[in-house]
Order: structure tokens, then C-alpha cells, then sequence
């Protein structure tokens, strides 16, 4: 701003000029304060996110296309059809160097010229086999999102030594947050929480029936916890917790 | 009736006698087949229940004073303070030979003048001390009932190495049936029908609050549990849990 | 462990030797007491159950094949149409002199190479024709689970004098655990415990519609009957059911 | 209308009289049909009825003084104590002819001048002792709008013999309507239409805990019954059965 | 009885005989009582309702011909294609003099050999037209139960003035019964209750979206209706109302 | 009336002739008051509206047909396959003047023979791009109904700036309505009321998963907005604030 | 800004000077940005409120003196007792020449020193007496947000005669907004928008029990109304329909 | 180990004693691996915490004087006039060199002879001024585990500029975690996590009415939340929040 002043000081420039530079100039830091939220994604390492559900395949091209300058994007909820029938109008990417990665079980897609470097671990386990697909969303996410992740399914209380030793293995490897992923009664975020000193997210499946239909009886399970270091996020949510034990992990580097 | 149609024979009673005779008989037996359920209460040995809760003082003493025959009942749901403003109206009935016996926890008034006999055992467990008084009313219901009862309270998944132990000293004492009383997120149930291989009822209680008030997160649980071996009552229905153990004890025995 | 010490006061084995041996011993203790639940469907004599949902043809081909060695496996909630997709692929099973049934009502399939002994007697009602396929699959896996059942269907309070016969016959059959499986207003397990003094395990079904649609009308009713001999299983979980059943049947046994 | 368009011809009344007498007639006409609701309490014969709560004593006062003139008013839901409140300035009614009649478990006061004539017989029955303030509201509702009522209480399905002596004695008695009021499941109902061929209105009753708290699983039991002769009015509208059944009794007389 | 004894007393049979005539008799009455049910169908003038959902077409047909010596069998919830399946099976009822009537709308299927009788008038009444179906299914049910029945179909608040005139008419012909059907905000039959001084049954239709989706918001609007002249039966139940409105006409004409 | 009246004292007409005309008249008037909503439609602007699901094509064809003498219809909820296959029948109304106009993302299709004059400036904002089909329905009734629309969409709470540089604008451009469309957890209506000064209709949308599954989380929140100027419609009801806003617009006019 | 830059050439302010108050004026339009929202009450005429429910007397009285600087301020839900016992410390405002007016219905008290212009007409109106209380909150907050109020209570669906002339003289006293307050089933805001061409704001009451209690059933049906130009309020909010209301009318004069 | 196997060598002790010797060391090794959660409060540093409600005053004196040997312990939902009843029995904790620290707003007790460390800060905000005891529930949780608290109350979005610097300065002071806690619509933590890159937790209150009793509203908008950072823990959970806070705090120091 001193630059301009002087500037009109020295007449160099008109008042007019002047007043427009320094304008400009404002509305800028302007926008700056309202868009705090600007560059948040390169910030935090989240790369962009979009969810397939709702939107038509030439949409997603589009969106996809678009936004590889950054050099990543995350597609969710994509199923295999649907990544069949758009694979091939991404095909150029690849020769731009991008490398393009489907994760079939998470059904994310990701698109990315450059692999973020990984620090911290992070511990997913499932109650069930068909609490895997939420798990997997999160452990892509959180591995997308510069976190590096442990992972063991279907080790729920029905057979409690599995779980013992599965979490002190991921204890020992130092896993600084768990993602507990369980439909049905969603105890077993309650029982990690009683073993471990980690914050544990509890992520409720929709595996169930009758009470238990929709997630309800598991999202309710964990939020009503008597277990105190537990916290909760969307039943089937698993994107979010990935995006939360990342969130953690960035704290624990910087 | 052989015995009536032969006196009709002899000449012994008129036509209209015999008609008489018969259908009396027959109403009775009309009436045992519609009565089926007459009787229940002897048979399996549950003594007669009032539950206390809309019921005023003076009906209260009626009943236990007209039910005082039949040698035993129990009054449920009863405060002590109205416990103590109709135990003087009782007072003759000790002097009959009437023990009358309170329980605070458990909310019981039990009055009888001899023991049933107890056989069998139930191993009652609470998550933590906010469930007692349901596990009380389950325990002395059933005790009542003529079950033997092992209890331990306070051992919920937060502090898994005791309920093992509490668990394993029930197996080795021969417990038949486990009664698991929590409130909170219910996870206790289904983690002991993991561990045992004998009926679990799971009583869930109204221990909560925000997603938990009322019991309903601990309920739906229970309901929802990836365990099998379980069944489940109403929220905080410690009577009816006890019954139902003694129940199968009963089959047990028989 | 005198054996091993035994070796070491007779110089027989080194103390390293030893001490690795006791370790050894001592961690397979330690996984036996963690692992208390292992051998625990041997001990019940409920074969291993595999939920269909959720699952692909491949997987349920993949468990099969590799549980038969334990003699018998049940596969539950299996349309006839996955079923006929995947018997081919379990035909050499036959030859190597294993049974395989499957009920199309219960929608299980059944693998087995030998009976288990029956003993004891379930009684199996439902209150309408659509209650059926629940109660087929509380029938089939308690009879797998070493149970006999007596099964009536459709015999609701709508024709109140059938429910009585047919209550009557299985209680002079020596039935000792009742499964009543009830949808739309769910009271049948309700009468049927005003009636017989066994244990009634009550099964709500998803059928209704209004509001009874999904079956909490009838799960609702159940939980909160005034007959105190009642507990309830989870909407549809004619499984459960079955199971819990069995169990209790095992207790009287043992 | 043909008289006053005579005396216009005749010239006995002004073009402007005639006019107005017209407009006046014609607005009364008007006014009837958008009133056609008025004269509504005379015709059903069920009188006026206030809802004590959320109203101050003074209101109901000048309330039933104000409508004493029609020779009779219901005053519901009004506790002893504010009965005991009111009652002394309601003293001067006694002295011009009225009858001042207070039902305590009903919560009714009735103030009447004369009593209606009762033709046609209504069944009211409880399931529990609990239900009885309900079924008592319905009972006066009922008498006071023209019915005769026979009342059962206490016959729940637990006790299904005595439930059925009395449906038994009460058909006999030429009941044309059955008000059933039960809390808890609310089966009674489902059991009394599967008995009897007449209407049956279920009152369900907030009578319950747990799961059947507040009265929504009687309700939701009473909705979805499986016998189709039942209709439902809401939980503790013991007045609306009431109204309702001498509705259709009065039907039966027309 | 009395003519057994006579030839008891006259030796023209044996004890044995006699004995064995009155204990059949005896079983006859045991199981009148009992069956007090049967022959409600008959008495009460409703043909047996068959629900087709859940059911499979030979089991409908099977149904359907069995039944058809009652002579008159109702199908309910049949889906056009469903009726066009099974037509052809149905074939030769009409040979031996049975009428087949399907009624598309309502989705029933009447076959029968000969008509009832039809006295007395309900008023049918729809706010929209999507609630037309229930209220056809309200009204063949009703008509095949022995009613006459005048339908008026969208005339709900939204247009209030054709309701007044419908109602008008419908009260002219001494309609004594209204079944009122309504989804949405569920207004109109608290309107219609508020017009006239007969029943009205409110049947709730799951005609809605949003807050309204499955119309729950009708049927809680109905319950909780200012105007006390209503009952309620489940949502979309038109049989269920057609029958009480049919139960209720019974009563008029006996 | 006045004039008939002169006739009558003139001798004019007869007594009868009289009688019939006043009494037309009269019932004339009768109708008005009832008809108070005739007319309606016009005086509002609002062309008539058909919600086409649940109705068969050939009776929208009918309706559409049939209401263009108005001049002007909408047909609501219609997906592009259905409009397709109307289309065609609808082609002679464009050789007579007609305009038909189809909205796919709205789903709406207007067919109107004259523009309505455009007064008053509503905005319409989302939150997401999955709302924008509600949106749209808002914004095409709106216009119709005689507003301007100004449209921001995906302007959610997660870039607050972009959202505050487009209320800006609006208001800016004299906006007196917002409307405001949102499905997840619905703050934005909050957000918008807190920084302006004219009404927020919130619309929630069926937009979410988990909790959020049916748009209730969304309803909720803006229904519990505190801040004060919202009112809110149904879930997805486009139409219906696309009519309350022009409505308030109407005002301003007027 | 012209100004300052003036100035810097004229070299009568310095450099840093002129970059002081350019960046205070900056910040000060930054701040215009962020705090777009101040002000907001001014604009809109609706006098600050405060919430009485959660807040101690003293915190009250610290709000009321502190705000009276800006002429007006309004304590809404604030008990008649609670009125009673901080009135005294409110005395001196009195002298200052500050109105202290409390209305014991709306439980709303406002202290002001001039009172607003009033513009405008708004028509509120209540389906029962229990509903006054909100609809005295909402007349109490339009007015003193400067709109004038006709108010017209218990005129519900059960006498429709006095609705229609209620509303009649509204619409002639050129009303522009309806508030329509309502429990119960809440039919009435259909029936008024039904009927009027201005836009109509539904506010349910928590009037009601059974399935009515919390005014749940009376919320939905009026967000689920089949007439199109109502808004919704949340349950009880008598405050934010009558902002909501005043807020349309500015938009009416502006 | 080695150590007693020498001496088994050495014939120092005898194979029994080695034996029992052994096995004690066996034991008290699996009592570890089960126990693997003792000694858990003491790694985390968050002290041992008692729920006040449902225990009596002198139970938590007992508990409080027993546990005082940990050196720190809280009672939390303790209020104050139980506080003041209890403080006398504690007044010799004071002279043992213990320090009582009582929060009334947080309703915490806290007793301890020596502080925690604090390394780390956490933000903790509140939407409204009824949200503060839960805030300073969670604020001081997380200061006795351990963590320094900026908190800044009462800047919802209501008043979004003042939102906007509280974060500003948060981030500055190098917060690391966010505690958002609000009642009503529960917006505020969507917002809060569009504007910064650290962890999130929501904490729901039970401040609202209508549709927003008991905290769901806010609790399902948080869950269902577009913004990817946020966890949530139960309604009103203060205590949860502080402790998963200052768990993640935990492995940022690490």
C-alpha cells in the first residue's frame, strides 16, 4: 500500500488510479477474509471429493477432468458399473501421467498424478465381513489423506481373543487412532475404547434388520457409550471418519 | 357319570335329577377347559405378583391381606416410603407366622409364611450400579421363584478382565441361565452369549440419557445382537426376566 | 508343567529348554482363557451358520467347501434361486457323503455329513400363514441344534378354539419351550403364556402394514405383554429364536 | 317467502320492507346451512362437554353456569381436588333443580336438570384395574348421552376364562356396541372381535413402560389387529368411545 | 339329553352306549363354547376375506375353489396381473353358476353364487383422488357385507363447498355411517364429524411424502381429531373399514 | 332484487314466477358463500397445478386437455420418460396457441396460451447441487405464478464466501422472498435469516443418508432455526414454496 | 478515500499517515462485511427479545437495563411470578419515561420508551382457547415489530359457521398474513388457506395427548397439507410467526 | 522365570513350590492380559470421574474419600446444593493437603492434591448462552486431563462476524482441536468445520423445543453434516468431549 502512496506522492499515478489499485487491493483481502476457507483442502491434504451418488456420468467426467490440475480427486460412492462405463473417457489422463486407481469394495475412485506422503498410522477394524466396504472407504480416504493404516476385518465380540490380539499388534505398531466400523448392536467401538488410551470413531454400519434396520441400534450403541474416549460420526460414514483420523494425525505432525 | 346313568337305571333318581346331575358336571368340565390357566401359579411355583405403582395404599393392604391364604405374595414396585406407611397394617400377619420381608433395591415386598424349595441356579450380572435395582427385583422374584441366585454387579465391558472372571466362577458354579442387566449402549449381553453357552437374558434399563433416555439405545441393542443365544424384555422389566428364568430352570428340573 | 520341571531338577533339559517350554504352555493358557469362546458350537451343538445377505455366491461356495470338515454347516436367509446357482459348485460334497438340504420356506440350506441326536421338544406356532417362513427357520435350526419341534400354524386369536387344541396336544407331547411367531398386532405370545406355564419365546415378524409395516407393532406388543412368562427375539430372527431355544433345551438336558 | 311477495302485490308492505324481510330470511338461510352444525348437541343428544385442563376455576364456573341453561354440561378430565374447589359455587345450581353428580375415577362432573332416556346397551371391558379411570370416562360419556352400559373390568387375556363368561353374559344382554380399554400390548381387543359380531371400539391407554410407554404399543397392537371389526379411538380418549358408541346406538334407534 | 336318559331309563340302551352319546355330545358343547367363533362369518354376513399378498397364485386358486361351497369368497390386495393369471383356473366356477366380479381399483376379486341382500347406506367419502383405491376397497367389502353405499370421491377441505353439498345429499338419503378417507394432512374427517351426528370412521391413507410418507401424519391428524365422533382403523385399511362400517348397519337393522 | 320485487308490485310477473326467481337468486348467493375459494386460482395468479404421480398418462392427457380453456396448466413430478410418451397427444394445442414448455430438471411441464406479467424478485438458493431439482421446482411455479426468479445454486455453508457474494447480489437486486433449499443437515436457511431482513422459506430435501435419510434432519433443523424470520414447507415441497413466496409477493403488489 | 489520496498528493497528511487511515477505513468496511447482520434490527423494526427460560432474574434485569438504551426490548416466555418478582428493579426506567407492559397470556413482557408506527394487517387465529397463548405471543411481536393485529380465537374445524364470518370480516379488514394456530390434529390452517388468497403461516401448539402429545401430529399435518400457501413454524413458536409475519409486511411497504 | 527354574536346578526349592510359584507368576501374567486396561486412567492422565446421579450423598463421600489416594478424582452432574450437602464430609481431604475446586455452571466437583501438566489447547465454543454448562462440563474435563481451554461462548450463527474473529484468534493461539457445542438447529460445528483444518468434535445439546426437545435436531444436523471434519458425541455430553479432546491431545504429545 506504501508502494501506491508514494507512487501518488510522486504523481506518478492519478488519483483515480489510485483509488482503483487500492480498491482492488481491498476487495481482495476482502475476499480473503470470507474465503478463510480458500486452499483448506491444500492445508489439510484432503484431496478433493466428490460423490457419485446424484450425479450423471458426464458430470463426473466433467468434474473429474476438471479438477486433475490439482493433481488429485477422490470419486465416492462409485460402483463398478458406473467406473466401467466412465474409465474410458478418463483414458488420456493416464497418458498425462496421472495414475487411476478403483477401489471396488470402497467403490472410490481415485485420480492422481502424485502419491502424498504418509505419516502416522491409523487402525480400522470391522465387527463384521459386511462392515468392510464403510472400512475400506475410510482406510482410502485416510490413506489419501497422508495417513497410513492398519487394517483387520471381522474381528467382533462374538470372538473377543481375535480382538485382543489384533488390537494389541496395532497398539505395538503404534496406530495413534482407531476407526471401529459395526452395524448390528454396535458394541464394539465400546470395547476397543475400554482397552485402548487412543481416541477411538466409532462409525455405525446399516447391517442389520428389524430394530436394528437402517444402523440405528449401532449409531445409538455408540453415542450412548459408557466408554468415554469414543467419537461418532453418519451411519456408513465411512469417508468422514477417514477425514477425521486424518484430521488427528495432521495435529500430531505438525 | 357311569356312576349317575346306573342310578338312572335303577330307578334310583328321577330323569330330572340325572339331567340336573349331568350338567353340572358338564359346565365343570366346560369351565376346567376354559379355566386351563387356573392353577398356573401353583404349578410353577411364581407366587402371586401386584404390581404397587397406581394402586393406593388400603387396595394394596387388601390384596396382600385376601392373597395371605394362599401363603405367599409379592408386592412389586414398591417405594419404601409406601412400604412404611402399610407395613403396621401387616403387623397381625407376622403374628399368623407371616415373614415379611423388604427389599429396598429392589422396590419387593414379599410376605409368606414358609420357603419354596430352591433349585437350580441363575447367575444375575448388571453393567453398572445405576442397573442394580432391575437386577434386585430379577434376583428376588426369582429366589422367590425357587431359583438359586449368584449376582455380580458392576462389571460392564469397561473393565472386561472382571466380568471374565465373575463370568468363569458362575460357569464352574453350574450356572444354568445368565440374567445381564444394562443400560447405557447394552453391549454386556451379547459379549457374555459370547462367552457362555447357556441361555442369556438380556434386561435392558432406562440407565441413559440424550440417544440413551428411556433405555431404547440399550434395548435395540439387545435385540440387534450378533450374538444368538439371546433373548430380551421389556426395558427394565426385572420381574418379568426373573420369571422367565425361573421358568426355564423349572423345565430343568422337571 | 511338573513333567517339564521334573526334566529340569534331572538335569534331563536345559534351562533355557525349559523356560521356553513353560512360555510355551503358558501362552497357549493365556490364549485358552482369551479364547474361551472357541469350541463353544461344538459344546452348544449349534453347527456353524452363515447369514446369505450380503454375500456373493463365490464366498457362500468358499465357506461351505471349507467349514464341511467340521461335519455340518447351515446357511440362512438363501433365496431358492442363489441356492440352484450355487448347488452345482457344492456337488462333490456328495460324494464325499455329506446330505445337503435345503427348505425353500426357511430359506436355509443345510450341509451336513451326519445327524445330530435329538432330545427334547419345542413347540412351534405361528399366528398366520405369513409368519411361516420365520417359524421354518426357528424349526430347521433348532432341529440342527439337537431339538425336536411340533409346529401349528396358523392359529391366531382370530379362531381362538384351534390355538386352544393345538396348545393342549403339545403340552401332553411333553413340549417344553414354546416359539411363537406372530406378526400384525403380535398377541398370540401373549395368550399362549396365559395358558402354559414352559417358557414362550416370542417372535415378532415383519408383517403388517400402517402402522404395524416391519413388525415393531408386534415387537412392541410382545415386549410389554402383561403375561410375565415371555422374551422376545429381534423382528424375523426366527434364527435366534431357534437357537435360544435349543440352548435352553440343553440345559434340561445336561 | 310466497307470503311476503303477497303482501308486496297487495301493496301492504313497501318495496324497501320487503326487501329487507327477504334478505333477512335469506341470510338466516345462509347462515343455517354454514350452521348446519348448530342444534348438533340436541339431535346426537350427547351434551356439551368441557376439558377441565389447561382452563382456571373460574373459567369452568362461568362456564357451567353459563350452559346450565340447556339443562345439562359434562365437565372432563377434572381432578377431586379442583371438584372440591368449584363444587361450593355451584351450590345455588342444587337449589334451581340440578343434580350435581362427580365420578372420581372418571374425572367427570355432570350438572343436569333431568336425566335423557337410555335405549340400546354398550359393553365396556378392561384388561387391567389401570384401565378403569379410561373405561369409567367412557362409561358416563356413554349413560349420559343415552346408553345403558354393562362394565367388566380387570378380564385380560391373562385370564382368558373369565374373559369369556362375561363377553358371554354381556352378548346375552343384547350389548350392541363393545368398548374395549387396555393398555400394556393391547391384545384384549384383537381377542374380544375374534369372539363377537358386533362393533368393537378399542381404547388403548397409556398404561405400559418401556417399549409400551406413553400407550403407543396398545395403540399401534389395536390398529394393525388382525380381526377386521375393530375401530380405534386415541390413547385415554375415553370420552371419544364413549361419544362414539352412543353415536351408533343412536343409529340402531332411528 | 333328557331323551338319552328316557331310553336309559327304558333299558332301550346300554350305560355304555349312553354314556358314550352324552360324552359326544358333552365334546360338541365343550367345543361350541370354544368355537363360539364359528359361524361368525355367517352371522355377521361377511364373506371370507382372503389377503393375495404374500400368497402364491395356486394358492389363491386352491383357496378360492375351496371355499367357494361357502359360496361367496372375497380376494383382497390383488394386483390386476395377479387376477389375469389366475383367471383362466376360475374358469369352471363359472360353469357351475358362480359370478366372478374383479374390481380393478380396489383390487378385489368377489366370485359368488348368489347376492346378499343390501340394507342400509354408508357414505363413502375422498379428499383426493389418490385415496380413491382404499375407499373402493372399503366400499365392495361393505356392499358384499349386506350395505348399500353412495361414494362421493375428491371433495376434500381444498374445496370445501363440493364437500358440504356431498354431505347433504348423502345425509338426505339417510346415509348412517360416513368412512372417511383421507392421506395428506388427514383433515377431512375431523370436517366431516364436525357436520353431521352419525359415525364417522376416519381411514388414513398413505397418500403423503416427506412428513407425511406413509401416512402417518392422516392417521395421528385423525386420532387426535377436536371433533369426538370418530373412530380410526389402519392406514390404507379400507377392508377393515368397510366391515366395521357393515358391523355397525348389522346392529341398525337387527 | 329490488327490480324483481318492482315486477311483482307492478304485477309484472306472477307470485310463482317470483317466488323461483328470488329463491335462484338466493341459492346463487348460497353457492358464493360456500364457492368463497371459486375463483380462487385466478385471483392469485397460481395457474392450476396437477401433481402427475399416481395418475395413469391418459388421465393426465385428459386433465391437460381438458384445463387448457384456463388458458394455462402445470403438471408437477413429471419425469422426462412420462412427458415423452404424453408429448405426442399433446400436439394440436400448439397449433391452437399454445406454449408447452418441459423442465427436466423440475420436473415440470407448463402448457399456457399467454405469459402471466412478472412483478416482484424472489431468490432461490441451495445448498448442494442435489438440491437443485427442488429448486427448480420452486423457481418454474414462481415464475409462473407471476415472480422473478434470481437462482444461486451449490452455495452451501462449506464455502461461506461464495455464499455471502450471492446474498449480496440478491439483495442488491431488491429481493423480497428468499427461498432457501437444503438437504444434509440443513443450516443454510439459519445462515441466509441471520444476514437478511426479508422472509426465508426454508425446503428441506430428502437429501442425506444415515440420520439425514428422508430430508428429517433437515426439516428439523430449520423448523429449530434461531434466528427468527423462517418459515419452512414440507420436505422437497418445491411447489409449495414456490406458491407461499409469490403469494407474499402478491401482497407487495396488491 | 478520494479524499485521503487528495490529501497524500497535496502532501498534507504523510505517507504513513495516509496508510493509517486507509487501513482503518479498510478495517472498518471489512468489519461492514463480516457484520453485515448488525444493524439487522434496526432495519427490520423487531425490537430485540430475550429468551426468559435458562436465564437467572438478575441476568434478566442486567439485559433489560442494558438494552434499554436502544429504546425497546421485549422478555418473551416469561412466567407471570417470574414478571412479578423482577419488576420492582425495573422500576426506575419507569421514571426515565420507559412503558413496562407485561402480557400474562403471551407471558411477554416489553419495555419501550416510544412506541413504532403500525402498518399493515395481520389476521391470527386460533382452532381452541388452549391455543391463545401462542397466538397472544405471536400478536404481542407483530405489533411491536409494527404490524396491527386482528385476532380471532377458538374458531376451529368443529364449528365451521363461525370461521367462515370470521374470516370474511379479516379478508374485508384487508388482512394480509394469516397466522393460523392450531394443536390437536391441526386441520385448521388447511381449511383457512383453502378458503383465502393471502399467504397463511401455520403455527401448531403442543395442545393435545396420545398420539397428539407434543403437538407432533399437529406439525405434520400442517407441513403435509394439501392446500399450497402455508408455511410452517416450529411447534409452540408463537414468537417467530409473528416476526415471520411482520417480515412479509415490511416487504408490503417498502 | 529363569530365576526359580535355577533354583528347581539348584534344588533350592522343591518341584511343588516351583510349581505354585510359577503358576502365581502365570496368573497374575493372564490377569494382565485381561487387565490389559488397568493402569489405563493413569496413562491417559484423565482422572478417575463419578456420575453424580443416581448415587446417594453418601455414597459419593465414600467413594470420593476412597479414591482420594489416586490424588485426583471428579464427580460430575453434581449440583450445587448437593455439593453444599456433601462439602462438610470432605472438609479433611482439605488438611490432607487436597485442593476441592466445585464449578457450579459445569456442575463439577473436582478434589486433588497436585496439578495436571497442561500441554495443548483446545477451542471450545457455544452457540448460545444455554449451551454453557455443557461447554464448561467439557472445558473442565479437559483441563484436569491434562489440556489448556480458549473457550469463547455465545457466538452462533446468528451473529456470524462474531464467530468469525473468535476462530481467527483460536487459530492463532494454535488450537488443535475444536469443541463445538450447540442446541437448536445445530449448525454452528458445520460451519466451524468449513472454516478451519483441525478436528472438530459436536456436541449437541438439549436446548430447543418443538421438534428440537431433548437435543435431536441438533444431534442428527451434526451428524449428518456436509463439512468431513466433525465427530459428535451424545447429547449434552460435555464429559465425552472433554475427555476424546484431551485424548487427542494426548498423541500430539507423544
Amino acid at each position: 500500500m506504501k508502494e501506491i502512496l508514494q507512487k501518488v506522492r510522486e504523481g506518478k499515478i492519478s488519483l483515480e488510479e489510485a483509488e482503483k489499485k487500492l480498491k482492488t487491493m481491498q476487495i481482495r483481502e476482502l475476499e480473503d477474509f470470507a474465503k478463510m476457507d480458500i486452499g483448506r483442502d491444500v492445508r489439510t491434504g484432503v484431496p478433493e471429493a466428490v460423490f457419485a451418488e446424484g450425479k450423471e456420468d458426464q458430470e463426473l467426467i466433467d468434474i473429474i477432468l476438471g479438477c486433475a490440475d490439482n493433481g488429485r480427486i477422490m470419486v465416492t460412492r462409485l460402483d463398478k458399473e458406473r467406473y466401467q462405463s466412465i474409465r474410458e473417457s478418463l483414458e488420456h489422463l493416464v497418458m498425462d501421467g496421472f495414475k487411476i486407481e478403483y477401489n471396488q469394495k470402497a467403490r472410490i475412485l481415485v485420480v492422481k498424478n502424485h502419491e502424498v506422503e504418509k505419516m502416522g498410522k491409523i487402525g480400522v477394524i470391522t465387527a463384521g465381513t459386511s462392515d468392510i466396504p464403510v472400512a475400506e472407504e475410510a482406510r482410502v480416504v485416510a490413506e489419501e489423506a497422508g495417513s497410513k493404516v492398519i487394517a483387520a476385518y471381522d474381528v467382533g465380540v462374538a470372538g473377543i481373543h481375535r480382538l485382543f490380539s489384533q488390537i494389541r499388534e496395532m497398539l505395538e505398531e503404534d496406530v495413534k487412532v482407531f476407526i471401529v466400523v459395526a452395524g448390528m448392536e454396535g458394541a464394539l467401538p465400546s470395547v476397543v475404547a475400554g482397552l485402548v488410551d487412543v481416541p477411538v470413531i466409532g462409525v455405525p454400519t446399516s447391517v442389520g434388520y428389524g430394530v436394528g434396520e437402517g444402523g440405528f441400534a449401532a449409531l445409538n450403541a455408540m453415542l450412548q457409550s459408557c466408554a468415554p474416549g469414543i467419537a461418532v460420526v453418519n451411519i456408513d460414514n465411512g469417508f468422514g471418519a477417514g477425514v477425521f483420523a486424518a484430521t488427528i494425525l495432521k495435529q500430531v505432525k505438525s
